[in-house]
């Protein structure tokens, strides 16, 4: 018959279990890290290609996309070791659900290397069906983080995560640059689109700095900043402040993209190491639960040696005051009174846990809630991404307003919004 | 090589595991839930019994005892049944922690029941050591409905919960109301607490209400009126209004006692109603999953047999229009854009369940906020449960704010807390 150590020792096995699945989640999110890391580079180097008429770039692009292929192929193979035949945590549907739109989007890949090298697309459109495979990976790396059950993986997945989302704001970034110098005019939809990644990036950075560890936290300082960013920095506020229909240096166009490029890439080195501190506390994490689970387990087999040892009677007035106010007792009454505390304190770390995890999930929530909103609006006013996105910007400066109070205004009206028809 | 689909399958999968464990999980509330109306009925008679000097309630609590130990029985098979070894969901840990509590509790029944009938205990500790039991056993039931991926499901367990809570105060109140009757005087500590008791029930029925189906409600509607409540209001009425230390007149114990035990049969009847909803609510759950699953599997054999009508080149343009509006295409494109718009409405769904899911358990946030600041209380002010709830009422009276916010200022001030020591 089991006992309530036995019960303690499940819910031990639980933690465990769940690492582990955590621990292989982790490894799904750097493999994911690296190739993005590639498809970016991809992208860019593409974009080169297609806005000098294939005169530019075509080593390059095509050097990269051996480099990409390796890193789908470590991917694909990542995802095909998951088990998706047998029957795991809550969250797998919709981590599943997530990595299914990303195969779709691995398939299509061939299709969209072609039409660049036969230069069937322009810049715009490749850039966004690119951007879309990327958004779609995140989107995993997202859910990774929302469904971590240990507080200090999850903060960490959160930090990665905004890290990675604030890497893609940046190579858009770089694109739509890229685009308005070439251009050689200002164009007001670009300058808005590029002032939107701006910020969103110095948000997604915000929120990363607030969850990383000090040693990351450092060796970004060390990357963010240096002659290059400066440069950077310079072009864009050239960018962001001339008017509408000016004259831009379409000479700047090059340098801009390098600088972006180098940016990318040292912050591809924080990803990583973030990305190494993670697996690192995963299995730290695993070898703690398994010791406390041999602690359990050679308590249990004490007390099976020795049934007489076992009592229940101090549960009938559990104490208020702790064990060691506790006036000395026989040996028997001590240990029942021992596994009394240990239930409790068992019980006081899973609460003080999921009191943590609330916490650090606090952020995803926001994030959670200004999609929910966008897709709201673009559902009901017909709107793109972007545009739904800067409605929500104008209402929130026009209100003085954050952008997630905004979202729950938008949401909380949804019953109120007329209902779309055909 | 792994699909796309195979992975909306895994999804799917990943559902289904979950709804079956959710309905094991409902099962056991189900049974514990019954186990806990025995527990209260056998808490009432020892009082009798003791407080009579045993003289009253001898054979009426004999036989509860036998009823007792069937539902005791019934649960511990439901418990021993659960699968212990294997590794399941992220609540797991909590849900086996709180198990582990009861499994204590359980053992030490017959010392209670020992204690109780050589007269050894007053009424007073045989309730608390009663009420700390039942109090383990619905920390199982928060669990679950803590834990449950599915909304609906989710809503039924929250309804429940409060329902059993609610229903448990009420007990406490049976109980508090007839030592006061049986005291012949006031005392204004058992007053305040009933007062407490009364109030906190209250709250319970009213979430209840919020979450429960028409059905339960209108079942619920009639059980909560008639002149057996009408008469309990009038000795409520009595009990709160007396001043400190004013006579009580002791032939009214009971039918105090008598009104609420009626009243706590009335709701067992809506319970158990309850419970029936949520199994069949489990179950209906299950059967749909199955069918959708099996939907995807006849689609995903349909593509092996004839993989020349796969393709992911919509990926490429996901269009922010629907399907209907697209062009008529060749058939190979129509059922990649199908699989797209599966995709992304599988997405959408789990989306929205997840904010279902967040807004049914805001209910059970309160709650934990509430308890944690009663613990942040007791350990570092050595307060008694009922003290620390006291001073958290008196705060929010104080201050005019709710109990809730109250708890949340507590918990924000634990940092400048001093620790304890000793």
């Amino acid at each position: 018959m089991k006992t309530g150590l036995n019960f303690l020792m499940a819910a031990k096995r639980s933690e465990m279990a769940d690492l582990h699945q955590l621990a292989r989640t982790s490894a799904l999110v750097n493999t994911t890290a690296s190739f993005i890391h590639q498809l970016q580079r991809e992208r860019g180097l593409s974009n080169l290609y297609l806005a000098s008429d294939g005169r530019d770039a075509v080593s390059a692009r095509h050097d990269q996309l051996a480099l990409s292929q390796a890193a789908e192929l470590a991917l694909r193979s990542g995802l095909e070791a998951l088990d998706t035949d047998t029957h795991r945590a809550a969250h797998g549907a919709r981590l599943f659900s997530r990595i299914a739109y990303v195969m779709h989007g691995l398939d299509a890949l061939p299709a969209l290397r072609d039409a660049v090298r036969q230069r069937q697309w322009d810049a715009e459109r490749s850039t966004a069906a690119y951007s879309r495979l990327i958004a779609g990976l995140l989107a995993v790396v997202f859910e990774a983080a929302d469904s971590a059950s240990d507080p200090d993986i999850s903060r960490l997945l959160v930090s990665l995560f905004n890290f990675m989302q604030g890497k893609e704001f940046m190579g858009r970034e770089r694109a739509t640059g890229a685009a308005l110098f070439a251009a050689g005019r200002l164009d007001a939809r670009l300058q808005q689109r590029l002032l939107h990644l701006i910020e969103s990036q110095a948000r997604c950075l915000e929120v990363f700095h607030d969850f990383a560890s000090p040693l990351v936290r450092a060796k970004w300082a060390e990357c963010d900043s240096g002659p290059a960013l400066t440069t950077l920095e310079r072009m864009r506020r050239v960018l962001s402040t001339t008017q509408d229909d000016s004259p831009l240096d379409t000479r700047w166009s090059r340098p801009w993209f390098d600088a972006c490029s180098e940016r990318l890439d040292a912050m591809r080195t924080v990803e990583a190491l973030q990305a190494n501190e993670l697996l690192a506390l995963c299995e730290g994490r695993q070898t703690a639960a398994a010791q406390e689970l041999a602690a359990l387990e050679r308590l249990d087999r004490t007390l099976t040696q020795t049934p007489c040892l076992t009592s229940s009677a101090a549960f009938l007035e559990a104490p208020d005051t702790p064990l060691a106010q506790a006036p000395s007792q026989p040996l028997g009454s001590q240990l029942d009174r021992a596994m009394l505390e240990l239930l409790q304190a068992q019980a006081q770390r899973l609460q003080t846990v999921s009191a943590e995890l609330e916490t650090v999930r606090a952020s995803l929530n926001e994030r959670k809630l200004i999609e929910r909103a966008k897709g709201l609006l673009m559902a009901h006013r017909q709107l793109s991404e972007d545009d739904a996105h800067r409605a929500l910007r104008r209402m929130a400066m026009g209100q003085g307003r954050r952008l997630v109070d905004v979202a729950e205004t938008v949401l909380a009206m949804a019953d109120v919004l007329p209902v779309r028809t055909g």
